[in-house]
């Protein structure tokens, strides 16, 4: 009885997520969803990319977060479309909400869409929005390790960003065993090096982003 | 309907939690649950903790994960007794957790407790265990910010452990600034500054932890 009960749950927000897919789909923009631990630096690297992208790609940004304003009001430097997300508690971003926040955008205007989920390795695998591409970061001070503790994030994204490699001199975190073992999880994966803080990496970022936007360009 | 059915998952919890208390005082141990964003220090600040209190209070381990044994592993080889609790998935440890992992403890040859639990910022902060302190560990390289995005655990706990300090040269976070932040939102809150790699701070930490339990022993 409770099984049945939170499968219909979870359906639900499947279906919200069709939806929402169907939506993006006959406008052609292509949505990012961005996850990651808390402080690891997923708003730097959407605001780097922000910068890159200038001119080039019409790109709006949806900050989620339990509380705050802070992610948005950075973002909103940038002059971009952006809404913020405040879940209000909840440890993950849903369906309706990505629908809420859609309707505060101007879609018509917009070839890219990145999402910033709640900071949490575990919930948002769980709960589709009608994204495209889902992407987490691992930030090197949190250890090369995580992969063995969250392994459905892992299994569930297209790409992992190697973040604040400009500290690898500082901590322990050995890059290729850490290649080694996602690759071995999730063999299709893309993974990026990146420092937010100096910029390395981010162009090779920004053309992977960019050849996905052109890969599931809709017709 | 659906808020009944919440509040009744909670509250069964809170009565699991409570009967552990009760069971956990009867025998004098204190009980700490240390909570942190994933790749934070938790298990690092234990291992430390650990060889401080080596020969002075008789310690005990349960560490929680969503899979793997690496955090375990590495407690062995303190020569403590260590549970592993693998919550398959669950974003958080609960009360019932607890009482299966206390079960398999030398109990009547205990004092303290540490509790790792899964790293996450959010979700473990809504489920009591039956815990005597609570704990947060703020990592350096998260940024300065994460009080303002997730509040409840800042509101929630007895101290809060600034790890990671030897970064501090490396990256941008204000320790006066976060200080007033946490204090502001919760004046009684114990704070302070660690480096799980250099030493630095530990032993004010373990003093805390031994005033804790003195404070908190059972009749």
């Amino acid at each position: 009885m409770k099984v049945s009960v939170v499968q219909g749950i979870l359906s639900a927000n499947d279906q919200l997520a069709a939806q929402n897919r169907d939506q993006l789909d006959q406008l052609g923009i292509c949505v990012v969803n961005v996850m990651a631990s808390p402080g690891s630096g997923k708003t730097s690297l959407i605001l780097r990319t922000l910068d890159q992208l200038a001119g080039r790609m019409r790109v709006a940004v949806i900050e989620g977060d339990i509380a705050s304003t802070v992610d948005a009001d950075k973002v909103a430097t940038r002059g971009v479309p952006v809404v913020q997300i405040n879940t209000g508690g909840q440890c993950h971003l849903d369906a309706p909400m990505l629908r809420n926040a859609l309707a505060q955008l101007p879609l018509d205007q917009l070839d890219l869409i990145f999402v910033e989920n709640v900071g949490n390795l575990i919930c948002p695998v769980d709960f589709r929005l009608g994204e495209d591409v889902n992407v987490v970061i691992a930030s090197v001070p949190e250890g090369d390790d995580k992969p063995y503790k969250y392994p459905g994030i892992f299994l569930a994204v297209d790409a992992v960003v190697i973040n604040k490699v400009d500290l690898l001199p500082y901590v322990h975190f050995d890059v290729a065993a850490f290649r080694r073992l996602v690759t071995g999880m999730n063999p299709g994966l893309q993974i990026l090096e990146v420092s937010c803080e100096t910029g390395q990496g981010i162009a090779e970022w920004v053309a992977w982003i960019v050849e996905q936007r052109e890969k599931r360009r809709r017709p």
